[in-house]
């Protein structure tokens, strides 16, 4: 019933392909079925104005898309500013990581995440947030090999999924065909130990009912126990 | 134990005034405790060019606030462009107000919705969303007054009411000192019949259980009643 | 004869409500008939780069107006930028705030005026300029209650009104019906002793004779001694 | 007593070269002392959306500086956008030309008027519209001999002058040195027949009494003439 | 004696992989040694406003860099706008391109290139002008096959190389660590057949002889042909 | 055969007026034929942040052209941004000026350069450098003559001419009716002792062989020998 077939509670297949750049401190190709999100983790040492002299470390990151990345061409932000989704995507990674960070652990500097789309199929969003999870992981795991941080400043997993409501029945991790026809659209961030992050869910064309958010949850939990598996086989590599 | 020394589900008082602008189309002044925020509604008889020849109007939504709305003062928008946060706000504030409305019936026009903070003391988006939802269904009821439509389009009530967890404990409409220092922080949008057309929960600091955010939601159904009894009163007087 | 019925020489009502936000040092929402400005005052520990370390403070404005203030909705300038009528206003309302301070007395601080329009009917540059100086007045009345001032950096009154040819007479105060038909427009800002800070006379569409310009004078030193007697109310009460 | 030397009423030489430029269909150099503008004027078979088949034409101005036209280098606006000194300055320009146009008799077509000074010394916006006056004619002119236009649209000279008080005496013609020392500062535009299109004064530091302005008045009208007797000679050589 | 160990003459390897993106009508991934540029092409039914109704077609470009495709995080130009240096490459690779290409055969289309560059060792440009060629070409034979263009507007193979003085010594092909360090340093744009399209050839820190100038001619021409091998092989797999 | 009846190598006249703004430091008018570009010298007693504390200069450059300088008028870039064609002019002429300066001997200081173009007919860039180099000297030798610069950092003459295949001959110094008509079109930055600072040749619609490239460059360097002489006059003088 689903455009490609997969069961109401079927992931695409997920694929984490490590150190992916030459340069970046940590980094990922993350394929969630036909989208790949580049991620990277560029540690600077510096922090915002508002943590001068803290102590404390910060996470932050960017959000793009390459313009031929969708079916159509999109107009390339470079030229035209940042739009409003990509400012409210950008924000929610960032959020969402910082969630799962110790910064009196990881000391005063900053690690700027950056997730590119190369090719999209719904989802970018969730799979920015859990490849930039692992580049995040690849590179404190090089600031402690170098002695610069002495304690393990992640806290847990942090990893995300889709779900909605499409033609009347819960799905989880919507593909671009089901997004754009779902009547409820939801993105789950949560930690490997199951805790939530974050909660978006969103009505497009039909309101939903407080059972439905809970099927939807059921399934993101389910979702993202596989992604966290998927994270630990990637950094472990 | 709250910082207003309300108890755990107890709504700030409510005032909406009607009419406040001698030209809008529509237009209230809601007041959630110390939040104040002007709505109006512009009738414009022209739609998005998607919707060109479609026969179906719109409904999109701006927000804004007087610089010195908040504590410290803030830097206007006018002189440094509309903030991400900004954007993400008026991004809400339209996506909610659309779940209530039959664009056919509306017919091929736009009402336009300005939301603008006049003090500031928690809880503004959601704010203008129930007053945005009063500055609309006054303008429709002016149209349909004026004969230009004959359905009335608007399906529902839409209101909104922030809950989140305050010193370890859930609790609704969080002023700035609870929403400051709150663990969780959620928006709930939701229509006269109780169904579901936004939830953003976003942990701030801890994360969250599943028990957590069901204790949230309990408060948000018994809040947004309250604003909705409000709605009504307003659009009647 | 004119559209409202007032006699030539007759000023619209007059109302200034005192302390209307929370946060300000210093605020009021200034009423000139129909036309209704919210005037805030910011106190800020600070100078502008070329008065750092003089010893000397300043006085700033920036004026908005809400998108529905006028008939027809305008764009909203944190979208779009500031017009050049926009910063053209602002540029005035600082400079005559300015001319009636002492900046040795006031201190190397900053008071940033904001002068938003809530609904405009014709006049509101010079209502910005009558409801910034009461802000300012009414901030620096703190300033010196707090000690932190000792020599009243106030030095006189400043008012604003408008004045111009309508249909061939000189009259003062202009509503929007008037001001969009006038042939010569004119703002005259002054002091409460009578002395000139600003005069603007501009033809629209005619040119006008120095004996015009004489009338209109007439009409603004009798304009302004009212607007600096609700002054004297407003800051005393 | 002056720092040129001049007697009060005194103005500085004025030169005006005509079409100086290839390309414009009207131009010239104006110099007033060591203040140099170049003004073009370029005609246009098009007109603003608001004119478009009304029959009416349009005439516009913009305004500029080289960076090195003043003692200190100032940053190109082309990198860094107009300011709001510039802005007013051609809304100014602009506004003062229309008012000696008639609009029906220049058909629906637009002049654009460029201002660009070479070297500020003073005056530079009263040069801006003295000068752009006489590319704006040159320009008709052409019009006419071409057979485009039958009427001349020109209904009279307009000239500027910058008057103000410096070390307490009323002076014409201001030049940097006076300017920047002057306790108020004013520009008028007249007519060739003497009427007013704009009056602009301004206390910088010191209020101004009416008698002041009276002062100005008179310096101004004096100025100007000899301003439109030099207008007089350009177009006809 | 080059820091790859690489011969003066001797390139990097080159692989050119095709069709790498879902949706672009033309697309590959170019890798010259360890710079990685992805380009797609995107066919558009309408070109630019001065080949309206012409019955002739255009190709233009676009260029960006991942912020973390360089050995420091470079600032995303999404939220910065584009550097002059990224509007001069782009510019360049849209000229180059149109070079090989006849705009009647094409018929009135655009064929938009996109040039992304994932990991940067010098030699972007270039790079994106030989990848670029082979999209433009690879989408260019989707027209042709789906029988929307009947002749080959490709007129033959545009690719580009850079040469430069490293240690006093021609060199092709320069990687980051001599172009850091290199005294001149050029970019060759030729056609299959040898013709020139472009040479930029520029000192930094020492100015070059003629004699330098045709020693970096031939090795561009050899580069050159090798790239052109590399095309042909991409295009006809 | 040329439109003006040029012989092919021969040069347009060329006039360099020294000092022709009060202010700068270093000045001229340079004509080239048509062409006129006005370009100052301002030195800065400060560098760019990558030079603080070297103890060496720096050499930067601005473009601009006045909107009536050319055929019809160009859109002003201080209301619209300065075009990608414009800041690739602008780096040109600072990375040509550089090549000729020894910044250890400049001292820690900037000069910036302005090239402002009043009339265009081709070669506008080339005339800027040429131009420019000469007014550097003069802010150089003033420099100098103050004591502030003791060695001469002025290395070499700096000049540049444009040559191209204009009705399938190469011709020097092209004028604008040639420039648009150019099936290949270069510019040639040369010292004064006939080094190669910058070449830039690209095929405008037709492609070129290596053999007319070298006769281009066999044009610019008697060209650029015409440029020298002139400018040692305009730095005698």
């Amino acid at each position: 019933m689903r455009p490609s077939g997969r069961a109401l509670n079927a992931m695409r297949p997920i694929i984490i392909e490590t150190q992916v750049t030459r340069y970046a401190e940590g980094s990922c190709l993350i394929k969630c079925g036909e989208t790949q999100v580049i991620c990277t983790a560029t540690v600077e040492e510096r922090v915002p104005p508002f943590l001068k002299n803290s102590g404390k470390g910060w996470v932050t990151a960017e959000y793009g898309m390459l313009p031929r990345a969708t079916h159509s061409r999109m107009r390339r932000e470079a030229k035209n500013g940042q739009s409003g989704r990509t400012q409210e995507i950008q924000r929610l990674i960032g959020r969402s990581l910082r969630a799962g960070v110790d910064f009196q652990a990881l000391g005063e500097r900053q690690i700027q995440i950056d997730c590119d789309v190369i090719q999209a199929d719904g989802g970018t969003r969730c799979a920015s947030i859990t490849g930039g999870w692992v580049a995040l992981k690849l590179a404190v795991q090089k600031l402690m090999a170098a002695g610069l941080v002495k304690t393990d400043p992640i806290l847990d997993h942090v990893a995300a999924v889709s779900c909605g409501i499409y033609a009347g029945q819960a799905v989880v991790d919507l593909d671009y065909a089901e997004d754009s026809e779902a009547g409820t659209d939801g993105n789950f961030v949560m930690t490997g130990r199951g805790k939530l992050i974050e909660v978006q869910a969103s009505a497009e064309g039909a309101t939903f009912a407080r059972s439905e958010l809970d099927a939807l949850m059921d399934l993101a939990e389910a979702g993202v126990s596989e992604l966290v598996e998927a994270q630990k086989a990637a950094v472990s590599a």
